[in-house]
């Protein structure tokens, strides 16, 4: 990689707490000429590119957003001009964030790209409901999925249930009902755990205590909305830690709590 | 919580890069009056806590190091003192860092705790190696694992392999014979890209590329040492992005590249 390469920056924004941003993150928006933003990036984080121009670009599911195509060669001719671009990204950017993608398109059209780590969505959220996802003697491990595949493929539930990993599910909401037949399909105990947790970090946090039989009904009861944040496993009857100063807490009826 | 109740706060240090370290993280060592650090985590981060004691507290496996009972015990006595207790920990406190059983033993000793995420190993290893983990058409997700089970238990490595994940190891480099045994029998194929990163997103970093069939005689080539993650699946193969600046690129031939 050349030094006069034409370079863009995407910068995992974390899960939506401002300051859960790296300070690598700071000093690469800091440095940006031109900063493209997702949806469901925090605003606040753009304070730290006073002097940048600020350009949206949404993909929210479900609603009418800017095209990847159009994003991309947005930074494209951006770089091209010489500008420092940074790329924010909710979460990770190569956690369900299209990072690898991005990166290697730009790769094809000669742009260098750097890619800045964030916390995922999904370990900030269980942190903030208090749930330990790769407790001892309660998980081997964490497995992360979105039950939205966007080529289309779906997760080997059956392999999944089987592994002994907590599974946190990505842009799960409106596939609860599917995730609940396949997993209980696939073996899993009814009275598995599940925690959902809405708006993960953030002052408006909501967390709903469930189980595997029970989740889709609750998930009505509760409206949960996206972005929300699917724990399913033991640890999800943890509630270890304090949950989020502001928070608020469960408000459904906790069934199986540690 | 009453704002009276000791507190301690578990730290995420991250994977090592100093700058991979969160504003959060930042200010709660900035108020910290005594800081236990993990053998894992790197000096430079006790920059941001210039005034504090500092403790070193390591547990590093197979070597002597502080117990765990002490290092909690340790915490309690801070924290009834009245002061400001930080746990710094390598990677994020509750990925395969006890964080959950620490919180909860203090909490039974009438200690709160309040948890910062870090950026966990094996995520910032993959980045930095140019490997994007949940890659559409490639990965269905990705599952964090140890191959080091603490509780004695072993992954179901059977299920795992079902699963389409990205399979990422921590502590694995003691067990890369048993892992590759466990996985072919398991029916995952001989040719699955494995990459195993030795110093993640630090500047000794080393990326040693090899396949599910090789991994063993290859790290020993490699002479792999701790602390390093394995990455186990066909986005093992792939280097879509600059690696970290100034780390050595792969050094054993590399197999299968996309």
């Amino acid at each position: 990689m050349s030094a006069h390469l034409p370079t863009v920056s995407l910068i995992g924004a974390g899960p939506g707490d401002p300051e859960l941003l790296t300070l690598k993150a700071v000093k690469a928006l800091g440095r940006a000429d031109v900063v493209l933003v997702d949806d469901l990036v925090n605003p606040e984080i753009l304070q730290h590119c006073p002097h940048a121009r600020v350009v949206h670009v949404g993909k929210r599911g479900g609603c009418r957003s800017t095209p990847q195509e159009f994003i991309q060669r947005l930074m494209l001719r951006y770089a091209r001009q010489g500008l420092r671009v940074a790329r924010l990204k909710g979460g990770d950017p190569c956690i369900f964030g299209r990072g690898g993608e991005e990166a290697q398109w730009l790769s094809d059209h000669g742009v260098a790209c750097d890619i800045v780590n964030g916390i995922t969505a999904g370990l900030a959220a269980a942190t903030s409901a208090g749930i330990p996802l790769t407790q001892r003697g309660m998980a081997q491990g964490v497995t992360l999925i979105t039950a939205h595949s966007q080529d289309g493929a779906t997760p080997d539930w059956s392999g999944l249930a089987r592994s002994g990993t907590t599974l946190v599910v990505y842009m799960g909401v409106a596939k609860v009902h599917d995730m609940r037949s396949q997993l209980l399909a696939a073996g899993m105990a009814p009275d598995t755990p599940v925690a959902m947790i809405e708006r993960a970090s953030l002052p408006g946090q909501r967390v709903c205590a469930s189980t595997l039989t029970a989740m889709a009904a609750d998930a009505q009861a509760f409206r949960l909305r996206s972005p929300a944040v699917l724990v399913i496993g033991d640890v999800a009857a943890c509630r270890m830690f304090g949950v989020l100063d502001g928070a608020a807490g469960a408000t459904i009826p906790q069934r199986r709590m540690a």
